[in-house]
This record gives structure tokens, sequence and C-alpha cells, in this order.
């Protein structure tokens, strides 16, 4: 193989679960595109990086100076997440939230702190007209222990904070579910 | 989403097997990239586009005249597969043969004929000192059509030609192979 297409396999290996043999797949179908689709591929990774920063209200990924969101929506919940990913993922539900980026969370042996994380921008946004503030982190021992700290800090406020539910996940199999969450799903069972 | 990563999300969805899902992480990845990072990956797709183009002799991609493999290896087995990236494959095995390569396969219904193909190339190469032709396109109609194509004309000319045999994986499981694959293995069945 050409020490170019190495290197180009090297750098698709770079990207989150890709392996030898998907970056092969990936390079390989660079080299197949036309110069037009390869320029326009280029050109996008080009605008993305010049153009995206941070949304200077909720810390989401952004063209301008304030969101997409932010800019339209009218709402007094506040979903707190850890990475602009996680707005995508959360967008795809019906729940119509304004959002908070962390852009982390909290991870001591990382030297994360809080003052590593947007917990101050946080804060100085509950001074507005907030009813309610959702703790999205990952249901893990960083995302929860990130939520517990910001929990604390908000409920003194008089400010309703809540925690997304954790469970068995829909439409799969109790059979299959692992211990943790088998466990966390009985002991937080709904009554009917 | 800003459009921007809306696009760039797009355009990682053309590569092969990436999904809505997928693209959306290794979007991420790319605005998560360091400026240096995100230049150098830059770099290694126009490097590709511009310098990789095809061996004289083989086929296979290069970045000079003459590819890696033709410029330095001596054997008088030429292995003939459908891609570039099949040699890869090829590659990971123990044999070192010299290669051909079609630029596809046999398909009518894609307007790809004989002469589309590299076989004209392959026919010229047997003049040499060539001991064995290895059939090495995949074990499906088509490439199994185009082996049978190129095996009429070069059987004349006194070359042995051998094909990939065909039958269950390593490490697979006879309870999950498929009847195709199993018919084949016994009617290929090896005495012991």
């Amino acid at each position: 193989m050409t020490s170019s297409i190495k290197k180009l396999i090297n750098k698709f290996r770079k990207l989150p679960g890709v392996g030898q043999k998907t970056a092969e797949r990936y390079a390989f179908a660079v080299i197949s595109m036309s110069d037009i689709e390869a320029e326009e591929f280029l050109n996008v990774i080009r605008e993305v990086k010049d153009n995206v920063k941070f949304c200077i209200v909720c810390g989401n990924f952004t063209d301008v100076e304030v969101c997409d969101i932010c800019s339209v929506r009218q709402s007094d919940i506040i979903t707190v997440v850890a990475y602009p990913k996680d707005i995508a993922a959360i967008e795809k539900t019906h729940l119509r939230t304004a959002y908070h980026v962390l852009h982390g969370v909290l991870s001591p042996l990382d030297g994360k702190g809080p003052d590593n994380l947007r917990i101050k921008e946080l804060l100085e946004r509950l001074y507005g007209d907030v009813s309610e503030v959702i703790l999205a982190t990952n249901p893990d021992v960083e995302g929860e222990a990130t939520a517990m700290y910001i929990a604390k800090l908000i409920k003194p406020q008089g400010i309703k904070v809540t925690r997304l539910a954790q469970g068995i996940s829909m439409g799969s199999d109790i059979e299959y579910a692992d211990e943790a969450t088998l466990s966390r799903a009985l002991e937080t069972r709904v009554v009917l």
C-alpha cells in the first residue's frame, strides 16, 4: 500500500470506534471519490472547523453568536448535558427545552473539576424565568457525581431539579439487561 | 444543529456502511479535533487524491509509476482481483504473488463488459514467465462469471488457472453457515 493511503487509514482510525478494517474501507472510498466529491468533502471539513464555535448562551455548537435553539426557543426548562452531541440525541424526543452544555463531567482523575465545566454559566442563567433544570448527564459514576454536585447548588434556589429516569431500555429484553440496570429499574419501579 | 455540521454528517454518510448515528459521531469527532489535527486530516485526504494513481503493471494504487509490489516482488504466480482493496486483504496471508487488478467484475446490468475490465492487460502479462493465475474474485454470481470468463481465455495458453476455495469460514459455526456456503463446502469436501 502506498504511504499516502497508509497515512489516510491511520487518520480514519482516529475516529471513534474505527478499527483497521473500517479505516481501510473509508480510505478506499475516498480514493474512489470523484475529484469534485473529494473537494466537497474537504470543503465541509474546513467549513466546520472554521465556522463552528460555541453558543454564548448554552455552549452548543453554532455558526453564529447565539445558536439555532437559543435564538428561537422559549422554555423555562433547561436540560443540562455533558456534550453538544447529547443535544442531538435529546432533540430526537418530543421534549423542547432550552439546553446548557457543561463540556465535560466531573472527573478528578482527568483533572476536571467544577471550574473546568460551564457550571458558573449555568448558575447565572437561573436568575431568569427557570422552573426546572433537567440533569441529563450519563448514568455512569462521573455523570451521576456531576448531576449530584449541580443539584446541590441549584436546589437551595427553590428550582425544581430532575434527573433522567434510569431503567431497562425500551424494546430491550429483560433477559439481557445488565444487573446494575435491572437493579435500578426495580428500585425505581413505577406504581400502575 | 448548524448547517455546516449537517453538511459534514451528510458527507460522512456517504462512506460505506455509515448511517446517521455513526456519521454524527464522526462529525463531532472532527469538530473536537485540534486545528492541527484537522489540518493534517485535510492534508492526507488531499495528498491521496493528488498522488494516488494506478500501477501501469498491475493496476494497484501507487504514488509512482510502478507500485511497491510490482517493483520489488518476483513471482511467477499472478493473483487476479476485482479491486485494489482486495490486495490489502490477500497480503495479510502468507502468500506472496504478483497481482492483477481488474477494476471491476463483469456486470451486464451495470454496463460492465470485458472491455471495461483490465482483461486485455492481464493477457499481455502472460507472455512472460507465468506458471499460475489465481482468480480471486468474490464468490458471488458476478465474481464467478468473471472468473469463468477469464479462465476460458487463459487455459488454452497452457497456464494453470485456479480459484479460491469456497466453504465455511475458519472459526465459524456450521450452525450459522448459510445454505449456499454449506452446500458448496459439502460438494468440495476434502479427503483426509
